[in-house]
């Protein structure tokens, strides 16, 4: 605590992202990056725009990026709002979209970013629990509240909400605005972009870091009516005002044209999923169904911060949080093939030895 | 207004960025923007990182780059934090460092976006205003107040404020912290970096869209000793963790160590700078002396508004403010040699003939 900080920074429990150890041996299966690379478009794009323009700004609109994305979604380039990352998206949401006197609700197993920018911004917020399977019942959010947020798939856990329920809560929900945080979508679920052109309320919200492989890149974008984008955009105008550096702004217009590319890199990741969800379920593991690009388990005679720390010793890192409901569960990204393969062989080894 | 947005929304005046026309035969001298390119060592960065590695998050400390700033400027990397440009930068300072209860300082013509961040904060400010030459007066700041910010060479006048002359304001307001905004201090003044040992009121913010001519790669920091660095980190980590993508993090690193370019680069902006001022003044101009990489000037018998529009028919795009003191004023960035003589002979026109 310093007497020169505002007083909102001693309060703040700043976000936690996951390990980003410098590339060595370890096999890195702890923040859901896509284990391939982004589509061979995306570095040409890059390779062409990396000269001496760099001395200019970036377009503060990232016109081109924003019309890519309206095109890919079948909306228009007013309903669509680019960001440093979906996080950054995510902050901006909050601050111009959910800020309200009655509570914001949200999953109480969910991004662990939500309280965080919560709090950030002085939004009043109410955890919904999931149910004992960790899914998401929709009439436990029917009722007055100053907005929704939550991710589909859900993160950490993995599961997704039908699109049916997604519109029933949207529908249920008229008055205030209901986020949707796809930033999973590509891996098993539909999204709800279809939806935006009915609801007025929602906004969903997508990133180029899951299933266009390009985390290291920091673009995100969301999709709503357009006064929903205004008012996101009023926000960002006032915050900064060129988020997306060149790189980034053509890197990701690539990345949204190669849309063959995607549908393959999602099916590679899904069939791995599933392969090695039936794999960890024959080790005893407890899998929730997941659509998303990890999964999330749990082993009923094993503590999952030991099952953590013993996978880290064979160099494999994977995610576990000292979180209530969840704590005795590991979050695990799917890799390649072979570090699937590998990592199926460690915990076997681990398993098969008592308690470390 | 939208019912769906948070109440803040309504009441902001975002920023207005300068106009960022599509590239063509227009001689951009509008948003001080490096004429030159940047180092050649920061493309070859870039293209050596746009490689596969990209679907791996970027180091959200940004450990390589800071240490790289630390030794470019003899802090230690604890005393650097480094954001997506240096408006990233003074937002976060804006939230994190600047919302006190007393008001906030700064000049009544200064950056313009220093206002919007106030009230996208909630921040209550003080406009000081600048003697008639439009020169800071230290005394008029020390008096009770939540904090001080000033551009040093400030924007739009370019007038720089001695080292002394900002060490006595620092001096003078123990208990509150000051921030430097020196953008453009790279072009002919004098940092107070070294100050930051003595001082624990103290940050200074850079940018590298000026002298480092990366504008288009969006990399800014700040430098103050290690608590204010922590404060700021607790607003980021609280709002985006990964601010900077891994090809501007590899960019600007090779842009820090490039200081022969820097100096090139700065030195032959000067010289066109001191150049163009003489040829102003030699057409009947009144130019502010300038420590930045443009000048702030007016003509007694022209209406500026109606001498940028007139550049602009001759496809010169400059700066033109239409707001209290500075109406009568165009600021113009300093471009190339030749960009500079014809600018000078587009004036020389335009002055010759009658008002448009």
């Amino acid at each position: 605590m310093s007497k020169y900080w505002s007083a909102i920074v001693g309060s703040l429990t700043p976000y936690v992202p996951g390990e980003q150890p410098k590339p060595g041996s370890l096999v890195k299966l702890n923040t859901n990056e896509n284990p391939y690379p982004p589509s061979p478009a995306v570095l040409r794009a890059i390779a062409q725009a990396a000269d001496q323009r760099l001395r200019l700004y970036s377009d503060p609109h990232s016109e081109d990026l924003r019309a890519a994305i309206a095109r890919h979604h079948s909306v228009s380039p007013a309903q669509a709002f680019v960001g440093n990352g979906s996080d950054e998206v995510l902050a901006h949401t909050f601050l111009g979209l959910l800020k309200h006197d009655a509570p914001l609700l949200f999953p109480d197993v969910t991004y662990s970013f939500y309280p965080v920018y919560c709090k950030l911004f002085g939004i009043p917020y109410q955890p919904v629990a999931l149910d004992d399977s960790f899914s998401l019942r929709v009439d436990d959010y029917l009722r007055p509240c100053g907005g929704v947020i939550f991710p589909n798939p859900n993160a950490p856990t993995g599961r997704l909400l039908p699109l049916t329920e997604v519109a029933r809560l949207i529908k249920g929900l008229p008055d205030v605005p209901v986020v949707v945080d796809e930033a999973y979508i590509d891996f098993g679920g539909e999204s709800a972009i279809p939806l935006v052109a009915d609801h007025p309320n929602l906004l969903v919200i997508h990133t180029l870091s899951k299933s266009r492989a390009l985390a290291g890149l920091r673009v995100g974008f969301a999709i709503g009516q357009a006064d929903l984008i205004e008012g996101l955009n009023r926000v960002k105008n006032s915050f900064n005002s060129y988020p997306l550096d060149r790189l980034a702004q053509a890197g990701a217009q690539a990345a949204l044209e190669d849309t063959d590319y995607l549908k393959r890199n999602c099916e590679a990741i899904i069939a791995t999923r599933e392969r090695m969800s039936r794999a960890l379920s024959d080790l005893g593991f407890n899998v929730l169904p997941s659509a998303a690009n990890f999964v999330f388990a749990h082993h009923p005679q094993r503590d999952a911060g030991e099952l953590a720390s013993a996978l880290r010793a064979r160099d494999f890192v994977v995610r576990h949080f000292r979180a209530p409901r969840i704590e005795q569960f590991l979050r695990i990204s799917v890799g390649t093939e072979a570090q699937t393969d590998a990592l199926i062989d460690a915990l076997r080894g681990i398993l098969s030895s008592p308690s470390e």
